[in-house]
């Protein structure tokens, strides 16, 4: 089969390799119909994550059909149109009974990372029965995209950001970060009706996508008086959730700057190095500071979410691949300033066409 | 009367004050039985508080006598017995609606701070409905001392240590600094019955009354190996809850390391500088960071617990001064290393005996 | 003044009455702009509510300005226009405390009950730092109709429906009758974004408005069949929340034949008489049931929302009347069903023009 | 092997049977060292549980040592020891990504009820990764029988009594009941540091015991003025949780009586019959209702609890029977009144030795 594979920092290819097999009797082998790039892909890609050793099949994300299923695999059967969840479950270890299912001791985020992933024609899915969700069947094209959403952007937003970042109706919201992730943040967060939602970025381009998802305003942060204008647009206040969707500590520090009493700040964004806390200030502040892996609990939630139409996540995908196209996606993903990119989808041939 | 009197970084003295009057319709005078002094206290004789300028009485905590009150106050009259709460509240802004009452817009920590304070032999108490509480008549010398307790320490190891911290049944906590406020979370944390509670000091006597006073463990952080210790006795994961009792960058980054995925760092202490916030390692980790100047809102539950005796506050007293031995209670209270001081409480002497 | 008064079971008129006054240093007086018509109202002339006595001044919902305030009243002032909550909160007994202002303990559901109410052209406010809410000058008429809905009939539907209710993204629930109080029910638990919102009702005209203000599906239950129905439409597991706002045995136990295990059966109604729980079948089924009489704790949040364009509250006003019209607004919305009056609004001359 | 067969109603004998096998990949096959009797097997033999048919080994409740596993268990291992849980939960279905093991969609309560249960040698366990909790080796059998209270009655009364109760620090409690189920309730609520804790029956033995165990006041209900007796105690307030732990309409009314504003009945009993609710007086009465059937969500938390000493839970054993000697420990805990037995164990003979 075809699968785009990391060869060290800086170097992919589309490859040829052989179609996985089951090993464990919770495995399931799932063809897959359409996939995505994340920016944690380019992060590997960068060299910054030691867990993914050169050799391994890229991409956590998508949906498919199931070609296989291990003796103890009672869920699903070959033939089932499912999504994958970025997160690996094994569904009965400590961390897994407390929902905590980025921690699972067997599983985790390991899927384009320590094993292989789904940017290929065919991936193994350990602990299927809870890593896998249900699709109906017959759905268009755009619903399929919108469905890969849930994979990882959409319960990385939402549980990430608007979860740990306690949004509810009546409440202000600023999202720092206005890329792919951020405006997941912005598209789930009005699930509870917040009344303010304030789009950060240095893009104006981003900021309008923001403007358009729904955010109340938008804030180009390049002047360095964004803390100012949130201040001024909250009444003095500051904002009762700010969400970090960038992963650096000048957007953590603006973060601290804006957060009112009481408030809370929702770390979403991938850091590299520390960042200054400003406890000298913040300690009798009364504030809330989250981390979070995404545990992808909440996606059964967002599956009916997104079915019943209440969010619109076909608007997150700006751009359409083929399988053979796989290198141009990621080069098309990479420059998004330029291309415009939000997320990419990449489309295996119809089944039988191969 | 008599009053502890604050006269710039490092001076103070027992000076005759005139009596306090009523000001606002909502004030109520209280006569003073007993006081304690706070780790805050010293703080401001260091000149660590802007806000706190040299002629104000300090103090914050106290139980007490009402004398008068203003006629907007509806819930005491004179000769009611009632403790004092060291944060006043109005009970009608926006934050006091929402129990925030720390940061309430015309209270909040003013006692002893921006207005004359509890350390005096009468006291002008602001919005006093909502910052009084009702005490029984009839107490016994003991159960008043462990009043006292719940002015401030109390509640703020309460609120800020352990329900911020989400103490619960069967969980895991370690309290870095044994001192009053670590103790006080010591105590209040086992209304939850966690499975283990660990102390952490670098001095052997408070931990030995941390022991004491129902730590399930206690390690000596000098020689560097605490967080190691934490792991070993933790199965390798961490803690649920690490509260933070001491108001250092070391401390702090302490609690960083023995925190468990899905953990809360608490912090109670008062922080002078900035920290390291390990983000590179913290963002995938699900943790919690909270901080929080005491909103005393528990101060009626803690009331009734006290009295039902699911708490023996009165052990955090150590010494005993008279009024007119108010330096040397300083003394005492400032030099705890040496003296073994938890809290101190100052008496009034009879009523009619002045 | 004009004032509508209660005389006795069937009995009522448009009646002079002398100006309220001042009575406690914390009562305001209120001139009344726009007030409106509860179902409660109409149970209190069936006799059914002996807390009010005849000759008293009817209404308890109301937007105006503030004329005087007492001596202990500091967050208002003449000339403030004002929002008047139905529940008059003291702010610091120990239900207050709680946020059960609803068993507030000087305070509670008492105007237009058993003091008088706001079916005048002034009306006396008692705690009415808490028992005000703020508006902002300058509204447009239609905007101020909305707000009217902000005294009772929107934080009844919210506290007592949607917040007991547990609504959350991508629930299911089910509002048994779509009256104004469950048509407020179906507007603010779109606040929360269900997947799904069915409404069950008698009336078709009625459950044609529930369509237009966001029900995704409606059933008539004249036939009997309604559990089914719902049994259907939720793929045989019965919903997650199931709203009662009628307030009679037969829609209780209609609501105990629909809801999902897990669920909740929030009750809005008021009952005359007790009612059958089928705990032989319940027992197991982990289900909760909660009664509440509004507390308005929730009222500032609406107001926001309101006032952000997430609610459209001003569609559950169908018909205006003048002052003088008073009768006349009774008559027409005491027979809604005829009518098709939801909410009906009564206007005070232009002042100055009286 | 030896086992405890049910007959149809009234009719049980001790039987020799094959050994269970495995059936599915998930089973696993644990020998029993300790069972003990629940007041629901009484139920069955009366026939009151329909779903149990005659043939039925009885039991859901039990330790003992893995046998044997399927190839789909990956959690235990032959010779493991283990807490056997009395619900079945795949982990899997909706209802257990929710924590509601109680309604898995192949589990639930089928030990002893729908397939053979526990009072046996041996036992086949469903979905055994999920359904079983692993145990320390050298136990002593004192700790051993506490253990046996954690396959229902102490997560039984937690989760049904003190969690859906809403226990906390200060608050009022109230049992009615004071069998096992409500003695549980007791040992558990105590976790939570409840200001009162009044238990009520109507067997002065029962209530002795209660007083033991911690509770803070005692009632006979026999007199009728139980109801009066709790306003006494609480101020005329009534309590803040109700925990109904007997199953009749008589004690489910006793509640609504005690039930403070605010506060909640959390049903525990089995009910055979509906109740009457009081919806006329209860509806503006701000109280919460709960039913649950348990979901053995906390027992790894009890677990560790009972191991830190928290719950001396081998208080609730009365008495010890050998396996030969099951139809005289049926005898004996049938008669508890005279015999004033509370749990009894039943053991297995020393493996090797039968």
């Amino acid at each position: 089969m075809k699968a785009l594979v990391y060869h060290g920092p800086g170097q992919k290819s589309l490859d040829e390799r052989p179609l996985p097999v089951i090993q464990q009797p919770t495995d399931a082998i799932v063809r897959i119909t359409k996939t995505t790039i994340c920016g944690t892909d380019l992060h590997i890609l960068k060299g910054d994550v030691p867990t993914c050793k050169p050799g391994t099949i890229l991409g956590h994300e998508g949906v498919g059909v199931v070609n296989a299923v291990g003796p103890g695999v009672s869920t699903f059967k070959a033939g089932d149109r499912v999504l994958i969840s970025c997160i690996t479950a094994c569904g009965r270890c400590e961390y897994c009974r407390k929902g905590m299912f980025s921690h699972c001791t067997t599983g985790g985020w390991i899927l384009g990372n320590s094993i292989d992933g789904t940017q290929a024609e065919y991936v193994r899915i350990p602990h299927a029965d809870t890593s896998l969700h249900p699709l109906p069947a017959g759905l268009e094209s755009a619903e399929e995209d919108a469905l890969v959403m849930l994979s990882d952007i959409l319960p990385t937003g939402f549980e990430c950001g608007v979860l740990n970042g306690k949004v509810q109706p009546g409440t202000s919201v600023a999202i720092v970060g206005s890329g792919p992730i951020g405006l997941a943040a912005l598209l789930t967060a009005q699930l509870y009706s917040p009344a303010e939602i304030i789009m950060i970025d240095l893009d104006d381009n981003r900021l309008a996508v923001g403007k358009r998802f729904g955010a109340t305003a938008t804030i180009n942060s390049a002047d360095g008086t964004a803390a100012q204008q949130v201040m001024a647009l909250t009444g003095g206040r500051g904002v009762d959730t700010a969400i970090e969707a960038v992963g650096i500590p000048a957007t953590f520090e603006l973060c601290q700057d804006i957060v009112a009493p009481g408030g809370t700040i929702a770390n979403v964004g991938v850091h590299g190095i520390k960042a200054d806390l400003h406890l000298e200030r913040l300690w009798s502040h009364n504030i809330t500071i989250t981390t979070r892996l995404v545990d992808t609990v909440s996606t059964p939630m967002l599956l009916k979410t997104v079915q019943s139409k209440r969010i619109a996540a076909a608007q997150l995908v700006t751009h359409h691949f083929r399988f053979d196209e796989f290198l141009a996606a990621y080069d098309t993903f990479s420059r998004a300033a330029d291309t415009h990119a939000l997320k990419v989808i990449i489309e295996a041939p119809p089944h039988g066409a191969a």
